[in-house]
């Protein structure tokens, strides 16, 4: 036991769920604790998979930070929940992996990773995009340079369907919300500070003007080194839950394209029945789940950096509000221009 | 004889030879006289295919225009000389097929089109986007109302290489240039005046900022119904020429794919070879050219009207005038505050 | 714990340790016991995931077959090891599931399954083409009559790369050890008992000459009902694990193609690299594997009957013999024709 | 004109019609006579297309042959027309491009050439498989030997719907009327006798029990030097003309798949709809034609040797033979034990 890195999951829900089967089979990890509000969850999760872990409240905390057992905490609870969270852990000495937004405000996220800093501990923002494979790969294959410059990175990213109007009231908006995944991956894969951003966007839901919010956008980004990003995120597409990439280089493109859940394809008189694709992130990142929880693990034991950094996160949220400022304005935003 | 309409093709390079094959093997169409500076490319031509033709230069066109069995002309030839032509040509009481542009300039075109009204006579901009049966499968899908509004129009339009400094010196810009076929297919298909407009770019080819001129653009258009539309234009693309379309509708997805110029793929011990795609739009768009001539010939028999109106080639123009103008701005341009 | 099923696996390679997992992660599945010669290996696997599973040697099993909490035994060892195994678990009350085949011949194959009927238990042979959800997939539409009768069910069926030579001298040959598969998939979908047989192979590989074995064979079958089957099974294919299928119906083709393990398109000036298969069974037939647990756990829980049944699994032995018979002769074989 | 070929051209079924358009368009022929039944067939086409040529009826035929501008005659008539033709064409001093068969019979057909040799003229037959552009770059990768030696050639080759049952009364059986493609194509890219053959098919269609014909045919070849080949050929397919090719060898796989009519594809709530391929040979082989006639003035032009020789065509007509032999005793049938 003494070799495996014991954690502490903070939620249940989709998210926490995966992490939590991950961890379960991951042979360097052991999942000590569960907090949950409805302590039933979290009670039948370790039945049903006859763990040996044990389950609390957020209310009920003391018994978790003193744990010598836990080495870090797995943050899958609400977004407003993350702060506090994140704070205790760094003070009882535990790392930390944490969904996304490492909290809502810029500058609690930054002091978050400066308390992680200062007690030498890994502050770990889960985005998923960077830990899929296909995702991952062309980031390698650009990064050898084999391609040559990068010219134009085309991000679509639809869901299936509109979430319920009463979560979209609090989610904080398209571009927070769900372009964040596309904002942070450009950023990575550019390798070049945003220099103008421009977003063009609909809310073709007509409830959703109320908000106000989008259900379409188009977010253009031109880099300090040129590099165009082109950004094509919405909340609808009947077809599946399509994540798809371009990018265009000198000697090349490189493209992801969607996964589908089977393999059968049907030809017949009038049509040609492909299957169809992913519909929820849960399925099409499963890998990348699996693989942020290695990643973490090699983080612990010192054999890898890293991946996603306390300025990889600040710069996307940085973008978030320039991408928020130009909705507001209708103009282009100067990235270095803003407060 | 007397059945079949007879033509004056004007010019003899890629697009004078495609529509001179065209109009010999269309048992509607005859073709009478070719003009061209170079005779000789002209008489080879008549000669290699046994044709009736004659031939003549720019200079000596009265027996051309006088000629009875001549019913139409068509303008392949370069656009500063198109303005004389078509005037001459519907003075003469000639039908016009003409390449894009009609003319150069917005009040000549308007002009043009006023002398074939006033004459009853047509005169057809030949913008292919709208001939090709892949394209022309997706605009007949979208106005059928099956899949619902169109929330997103993307298109992708890349040529294989940069053409020649010189040629790009005196070509008008790549929005005019080359864009100009994506404008005029997303003004079609999405059946609602552009309401903003906003242009990002990039020369990433350092000779042309000398022109000054950009070799990859990103255009942005909200429309007055709220659809909005991308078009993503380029002029390297090291892989072909990249010709795809997606239109994202409320209940479902129509995409154009690129076209291959062979069916072979290759699967080895460490990649997978597919067949490329057609390098060039000669041979991508050789059925279009095609319906181009029997579209033009139904028009003279009455059986159809006009795919291109004055009315799209005039907007098209204008959305031009406001890509350029948003180029030079830097901002998002109002289509209706343009003069 | 009262409402899992326990189980002891025997084996822990790679099928074992495939299944071993999917135990784990099963909420009505636990893994009380692992059966190995090299118990360091079980208890290896056991410390890994934290597991309460006991482990012990296949020559101290009195402990195992007498535990109150097993209620199955999972058999991934050497297929000489499971008539014995088979007969034990089913005195001792034990259902079975075992990786095929059952025994290595028809006769004790035929036993094992009678003991079973007369102690009411299941015993259940894990061929894994039933339970991909793309196979799968084809099954139930072509059952469900939309397509019209079948004329052609066609599989490809590839391994990477020839196992060493070691392993193929004892493997009873490419027909009953590879082939196995397709013979058993091919029955399952056609519905129709075999009439004529007809194998055409070559030892591409000159070391197969002297066991002999082939690496390539084709399998004609002209079943009872006029359907044909066609199998394409050998045992090298550069481009990984090819795991394909096509049935030609009277109204349309169905067709199961092979998964990818990334979707990464690379479009370069001379190719376009398309993203590798899969490999190895262990990772396109994941799925599957794990279907055949929640399966068994069906029928264990009266849910479901024994998708491979008794006379699925003696036929698909019969017709591995029809084909080594087809092969010794060069002549086509009438299934009813053999003892 | 002195330069040009000119062709008198028998026939305006399909064949007659692509060939004589493509002698139209093709700068180093001419068409200068048609010969048909029906006169008014070739006099409409001849005026449609404002041609020089001269039409007469098979009875009638002193004028063509003995015309000095007639450098070759181009046989589209029927099959029981050929033989006659070629022998009156070679003796007038013709050279001969001959659709298949050359003459329905070997001995006839090896007369044929005999006669060609002797006058020193080319007869070509023209099997299009060799001139399409996937099926012959795929035999140019395979003879460069890249790949490696070939383990495999699957053909799959299915009309999209039965043709008439008075036409298949006279077709002379599914083998010699449709396989024979399949056929010369494999023997051509094996470039190896053939050993063993074994024909295994099926009359889906109960009209054709009376003929007697199949509907559906799996051809087994192992040709001497180990290569498997695998025919799968079929007169319906409901979702086109499904023609395509794999090979197998031992660093790879070379693959040609099928040419659709469109590239829209269209994803929607429930079924994802792919552009149909095409459906009969006319579009599918439409560049096959075209290159069988620029090969074929190649040959007369010197520049080239004929890709399809004497041989090829008796290899072919015996393993016609083979096949039928195959299914009239229903026994595998060996090459050279043939009279």
């Amino acid at each position: 036991m003494a070799s495996k890195v014991g954690f502490a999951l903070f939620g249940m829900g989709n998210m926490g769920l995966l992490h939590a089967r991950n961890t379960v089979l991951s042979p360097r990890a052991s999942l000590n604790w569960i907090i949950r509000n409805r302590l039933e969850d979290a009670q039948k999760f370790v039945k049903d998979l006859n763990l040996n872990a044990r389950c609390t409240t957020p209310d009920r905390l003391e018994e978790v930070y003193s744990d010598p057992e836990v080495h870090a905490t797995l943050i899958c609870s609400p977004s407003s929940t993350h702060n506090k969270i994140i704070q205790d852990s760094l003070h009882a000495g535990k790392a930390v992996f944490c969904e996304k937004p490492v909290t809502i405000a810029e500058d609690s996220t930054r002091k978050c990773y400066e308390l992680a800093e200062s007690r030498n501990l890994p502050l770990f923002c889960a985005f998923h995009r960077p830990f899929d494979p296909s995702f991952r790969n062309v980031y390698d294959r650009i990064k050898s340079g084999e391609l040559g410059r990068v010219r134009l990175i085309k991000v679509t990213s639809r869901d299936l369907s509109l979430p319920p109007i009463s979560y979209l009231k609090t989610s904080g908006g398209i571009i927070a919300d769900s372009t964040v995944h596309d904002l942070n991956y450009v950023l990575w894969i550019a390798g070049s500070r945003p220099k103008t951003i421009y977003v063009q966007g609909m809310n073709f839901d007509p409830e959703l003007a109320s908000i106000p919010d989008m259900d379409q956008v188009l977010v253009t980004i031109k880099h300090e080194n040129g590099t165009l990003s082109l950004i094509d995120n919405g909340r609808l597409a009947a077809y599946g839950y399509d994540q798809r990439l371009e990018v265009l280089c000198e000697e090349g493109l490189l493209s992801v394209g969607n996964r589908s859940s089977d393999h059968v394809t049907e030809a017949g008189h009038h049509v040609t029945r492909e299957p169809r694709i992913h519909s929820h992130f849960t399925t099409r990142y499963d890998q990348a789940y699996s693989n942020e929880l290695e990643h973490f693990l090699d983080v612990l034991e010192g054999k890898s950096e890293l991946l996603v950094t306390k300025d990889d996160t600040i710069e996307t949220m940085r973008l978030i509000r320039a991408c928020k400022l130009s909705i507001e304005t209708g103009s282009p935003v100067e990235f270095d221009e803003m407060s």
